[in-house]
């Protein structure tokens, strides 16, 4: 006899995760462009895939990657839409640093000002951003965390347009919540949204699964393909995409949690470099395991884990403070790239 | 010259609420509609109201009032909209009894079950509750924590309705946020949500003014007449009701703030009668003070205390304590009431 | 048959100051000197206090009132110790201004170290910041945000001497709780930390009750002669003063919250002049009500307001915004004021 | 040149563990006494060790093992002291099931109950709760949670002494903060609270690191041994123990946290159990790696992923509902099993 649902449960989102969710997150999957790029190049034994195109600059501590994906090829052999992709890679923001954040939250408003104009928004365009995830689940709760720090002025421009001074343009922000909280997909939620509030332009803002514990809480991608289902840590089984809402979407992402099982597959592909650099015989120390690709590690330690429950999403024991930082660097950030008249060194006065 | 609006502030409602409420919130302003017949009644020197039923009952602490506004006559003499009106006062809610607590929640179900029955709501139509309000002001957070502790449903029976257990209908839930830290009217919200989501019904809960301390965190109130601009302590332009969503709106309020200026008339009044019970020459005690109607009482009470700013919305200091106990209760009694499956004496554990 | 006490209710501060805490605050307790002072000039017809010497400066937006009460006989006639007292006035921090914000906070830090060096603390004295009150209620919570905010480097003294930088001294902070729920003396409490940490001065952060809603978060309070019995918002049976701690300790308060009756109050006395300026015969206007003393008066109120236990704590309904904002303040202050490595004008990037 | 402190960085905990606490937490660490017997019997090749006695009882889905450490010998062998240690297991508590958590709960105070009495602890004992961990670190806030939901009873025995009904005791309760946010060992504050409030047992909750994802959040250590030096996440540079208060000290602590190395050490060890069953060459598969002693090979991951900086403390994303939900379940124990008053199926009442 099936198992009925219980419904004793307070309603949270991960009722829903458990039961619908299983499959939407592959073992080959990576919300990072940059990673999906890296596994699909190390399993073309590193040579470089048609259509692709990366470039990497540095300033100090900073590391920028742009990867345009140029086709549907290219597109599918590292499982993102085509697009463009930029990450901006800071380890130094684990170490609370509240100078260089300052430094990452002006880098940030500068990146995403050029991104703005690449994709052809017009500086005076209306813009939502949107805060997906869910309040009470910390490393899921950066959207909404950023969306209370986001100037708004949109209602300033309808109610009193008169009075709006010269270098602000109309921003709204809103934090939809998830569907285990809602009952309602945060897709439908923003559609109507936008229906009425007719922005030119939807920024989207959500929390990623990583592959490396080393990118979590120090890594921001924005890319102009949108939200897409099954993308980032919660149960999205509907995207926020132009095809969707009606106007282009960019999302910016952080990675904030990592499957247990990546940072096992992970350590065992250190300990073949740790050895590959003292022995040419690997594979005696690790066995057949060395042998492997890297896909099919990931399958069997995954085999491995899963019948106990193991794979878990989990998180630095810091992430509250780390939450926090982030989340205020991309509000300063996006104050200050949307507005002319907000200046990037004075940006953090307008979070709190 | 005129005063550019100054952006340097951090975004929140009570900017907006500044430059463009002021006149909402008129002194004869009443959210509960049995201040406004008290209120009303007390101008016509006790004459009844044509059109203006009430009815009283008392089951121990509880006391419940039904106020039927029959024709837009009497709506117009105690400015409210012809409907129906509960209130249900609980002085000793002030006192942290959980017991009490629990019987509370119990009641308001059962009134509220009947409520719906009434209004010809089937008891398989389809719930969208809205937590109205801003979660950063405590006092005005009451909407959004009963949402955070309401059942929703509506994602199994949209996702996998052949294992829903009988005695649930659909029912999901949304905080929309405020015009000041979103930019959008929170009515235009709720109808883009409406249109995608397509409710039967529309239950929205809102935290509200009163004129009497007394009043404060023990009273609930319930409409069948939905949310009017100007009503409630946010900033309301717009307005959620049958007209504007095209379901029926039921209004859930409790009112948790007073302005200092009818805690001052208040006391003028208790004043009043405290000497009319001592001597007959109340005039020589109170002055002037004693003949004014109440209404020249409260705007002369504004004209002494405006000048200073000192007209300010005060909330008791426990205030924290209050709106947790009370939207706990409203959740439990929604939960109850909305599914046949709740018990009353057990809704408490649904929420958390 | 006596009432035994009711455990189901959850352990909170407020049982604890219903039951024992009735009588301690009097209808003519003031938290601040500036009040006490003017209630007792009031009362002897606006004639000096011998011993009570005053002195007012203002620097635009913020005013200074220093008051020192030089004899027991002077702390006898306005209900205050003898001892220096320090009050900063700024209504416009009710605006939510953040440059103001930061010049208060930089006024602040220069008066409290002049305040300091004329109480003869040495310039690496070891403080210990205690933070009184209950976190979990909001107007309750000044102390422990200070605590939270403050730069603490005790630890890297005793742990690492060698490392520490020139420019700092020892910080200490604990918020120790309230009686309500810890169940010991906030009193005792300190005074076994003081013991164990051996402190040259503590610095006690409270909230405190006005007489005036205008002085509500936007006044602060510096004092040489500790904190007393019955002063503050809580239930303080015992203080914290040199002789219970054997070390100096300095009391920094803001008033948080506000009597309904000295609301109630304070509008008949601004009645009666705003009548006095337009006719001689507030008299008749004004009644009997006229030629009451204040504190009788104020009696009168409280006689009508309690039998219906009107006269509650009130805040007004930003509470959260404002604690947030001015505990942001002195602690900006007091990390600047404490280190002299911490220029007064970047203390603020020591808070979050 | 040596580097000297950033005083610019946010006053946390995390920078003085950065500092101080690195060898602290060494690999072979094990804050469960049952982790500790595992490790040093596979160490032993499964031969019992003298001096330890275990003791496992199952009861539905919750198990209790029972271990107890005769001799200083066997308690060096696992890295113990001598004392007793009990360890309750419920995998369920991972799924939100409330029926459950209220069974663990009644568990947990007839456990504890028996616990006191085996320990000669009197049924009148007067009970300090201290609340071990930092508010702000999620995973590290189970100890002030709890503190927060105990039932604080030992003013009204001070203030109202005739007024207590039977069936209670004096129990007092503090979260003492942790050394980087107050600049004071938690253990001073205690030492000082104990000294004036003068209790007969202090109750130590804290919150503990895991070899094992999957006793994370799931599994409760009650131990009369008291709090030592480097146990449980934070930094506990002098513990909390009957020789250092003077009193009984019982320990109460869940993991909430992780190793990063241990979960790819336990997956290692997860991947030679699996093939080991389908094959008896697991040699050929896991290589070298399949010889090595679990310390070696703990070592060994480290030394790996070490370099970048990879052994983080991790927790389950959904941290902040599983704290809340243990805390809830050790204060409604705790609750139960100190007051004769206080029944187990409604000790949940008198958490909020």
């Amino acid at each position: 006899m099936e198992r009925r649902m219980d419904m004793r449960r307070r309603a949270t989102d991960f009722d829903v995760e458990e039961q619908f969710n299983d499959n939407l997150l592959s073992a080959s999957h990576a919300d990072l462009a940059l990673e999906a790029r890296d596994l699909a190049s190390k399993e073309t034994g590193g040579h470089g895939i048609e259509g692709l195109l990366s470039h990497v600059e540095e300033d100090g501590e900073i590391k920028i990657t742009r990867i345009r994906v140029e086709n549907a090829e290219a597109g599918r052999q590292i499982g993102k839409l085509p697009g463009n992709y930029i990450t901006i890679e800071v380890p130094g923001l684990r170490h609370k640093d509240s100078q260089l954040q300052d430094r990452v939250a002006g880098k940030f408003a500068e990146v995403f000002e050029d991104f703005l104009a690449d994709a052809g928004i017009a500086k005076d365009a209306k813009v939502l951003v949107i805060g997906l995830g869910n309040w009470n689940v910390t490393p899921d709760a950066l959207g909404p965390i950023v969306v209370e720090n986001v100037m708004v002025t949109r209602h300033y421009f309808e109610l009193m347009p008169d009075h709006v001074s010269p270098g602000y343009r109309q921003v709204s922000a809103v934090a939809p919540g998830v569907l285990g909280t809602t009952g309602i997909e945060s897709s439908e939620i923003v559609q109507g949204i936008v229906e009425k509030s007719k922005p030119d332009l939807v920024i989207a803002i959500d929390a990623l699964a990583s592959r490396s514990l080393d990118r979590v809480n120090s890594t921001i991608q924005i890319a102009d393909t949108g939200i897409h289902p099954g993308s980032g840590i919660g149960n999205k089984r509907k995207g926020l995409t132009k095809e969707i809402l009606g106007v282009p979407v960019i999302a910016i992402g952080v990675p904030t949690v990592v499957y247990a099982s990546t940072i096992v597959n992970n350590a065992i592909d250190l300990m073949h470099h740790h050895f590959s650099r003292q022995t040419s015989n690997t594979k005696e120390i690790m066995g057949l395991l060395d042998n492997l690709q890297e896909q099919e590690r990931l399958e069997l330690v995954k085999e491995v884990l899963n019948p106990v429950g193991h794979d878990l999403l989990v998180t630095p024991k810091e992430i509250d403070q780390f939450i926090e930082d982030i989340a205020n660097i991309i509000a300063s950030g996006l104050n200050s790239a949307l507005h002319e008249a907000v200046e990037p060194d004075n940006a953090g006065a307008y979070t709190h």
